[in-house]
């Protein structure tokens, strides 16, 4: 039997940091899945003033605070990418890429992606726009893909389809370097439409156009409604009431996937309240 | 005509000064009213870790970067105590002793009072009387410990509490049914008085004496619908909702006096809420 964590958190941003201090100092075995480099958003945040006790720091500089605090405390990030979790009813059963995690509560901080969708993309999803590469990758073998990716884990998965298809655009959203296979073409460029007739043929950038047979937007985090089948949403964000409780018994959310406005100390206030009312829950069913 | 501040804010805890550094970020003209050592509470604090980005610190080092902040923004506590606050429409009248203010919007932050104090409660608070059993437990560890609970939400903590103390006694301010670890010797007696030399040593009830190292005091009381005529509670709260708004409009509300749990991260993160969405109000009346 696999090991069944007491609490897991998805994410690693505020909230997510905020939920693990917090479980640990409750002596919970919490599991937190996310980034080392914590939160891409936050380290690029220019000047912060509003986290009450820090005045005029860099979100770089904020970020080395939560790290060294989580440091201090032995919290260690699981770099894995969770790609759904179902409630069993006693326990939740959390979906890595070959594997998967038990935990008895959960909780989903995993912000918000703030990208709004290319033109075209919600109308060509399922044909010729997917989220998942290595789920559709075999739809495209022999033919030509383009991945658009927001993170280096995305390069992975370009990777994976650049095996099958004949030929593989990679569109990185992000500067770094990248470990992409020889075969993938980088174009950095901003993809602007999806077009197509019923499927998709053609992606449009601000200078340039590329015949393609699929799209692959891979994004950090995909909505909470498809990681966590059956959680309630509100306008756009998960269900939750003052103790961050979801419609999911066991299942608790913070920051920014909960609801505006989204600030980092009203996250880290957020994780704290989820992770003490998870403790109460587990708690409750001893 | 008396001046007519768009925020007043009433408390100098976490959710107040939070409030106060959000207000003033968006260029509004706010009035804190508190006390220039902020928060008793907060300044008598042995150690606290769960403030995402401080590890390790004392209550007084929270308390001196709080300070620091608010200084650095240029914002000054009003140190005069608010007797009542009265919604005249479209502004609130601000009662103190032998004046008043008037404000646009306001924000309640007054935190939990705690009613009478038993005898020596004051006098060794911090030294071995502490209102956080969450958070001083580590402190005891081995030791014996007294928990006066005066709701049974306080059962919970002493059970915390007797996972590290050698000892654990309960005192229940209440008749119920208690969900309390084998380990923990309930007491029902009345508290009478807290003695110690340097440290607390002993706990006096009605009927007997209990040698002890610390005393944690978990009390529930006063309701600010005295200090706001016509604010809707629930449950020994004032009533929010997400946003923090209250049942009186342009009231809003953070902090302890929204509920628990008493942290001072959860408060910080209420009081940016309920400063922008105090922010948003007045922006809607323009």
């Amino acid at each position: 039997m696999s090991k069944r964590y007491d609490i897991a958190i998805i994410g690693s941003g505020p909230a997510g940091l905020s939920a693990a201090i917090n479980a640990k100092i409750r002596n919970k075995d919490a599991i937190i899945f996310g980034n080392k480099e914590l939160s891409y958003k936050l380290s690029k945040a220019p000047k912060i003033n509003n986290y009450l006790g820090f005045f005029d720091i860099t979100g770089s500089q904020l970020k080395k605070a939560f790290k060294n605090h989580i440091e201090a405390m032995d919290i260690n990030i699981t770099e894995e990418k969770v790609n759904a979790v179902y409630a069993m009813g006693d326990y939740f059963a959390i979906m890595v890429n070959e594997k998967s995690y038990e935990s008895k509560a959960i909780v989903i901080a995993t912000g918000m992606e703030h990208s709004k969708p290319i033109r075209g993309e919600e109308e060509f999803l399922g044909r010729g726009v997917g989220y998942c590469a290595t789920c559709d990758a075999p739809l495209y073998k022999g033919k030509v893909v383009t991945v658009i990716g927001y993170n280096k884990e995305a390069e992975e998965d370009a990777n994976f389809v650049s095996e099958l298809a004949s030929k593989v655009y990679y569109i990185p959203m992000y500067r770094d370097k990248y470990g992409l296979n020889k075969s993938i073409e980088v174009v950095e460029d901003k993809p602007m439409e999806i077009l197509g007739e019923n499927l998709v043929n053609k992606l449009v950038l601000k200078n340039k156009e590329i015949n393609t047979d699929g799209v692959f937007v891979l994004k950090d985090s995909v909505s909470p409604e498809q990681l966590v089948p059956g959680l309630e949403m509100e306008e756009g964000h998960i269900k939750v009431d003052k103790n961050m409780k979801t419609s999911i018994e066991g299942c608790f959310a913070a920051g920014d996937c909960t609801g505006k406005p989204y600030q980092y100390i009203k996250s880290a206030g957020e994780g704290q309240v989820a992770a003490l009312n998870a403790v109460s829950y587990l708690n409750s069913k001893k």
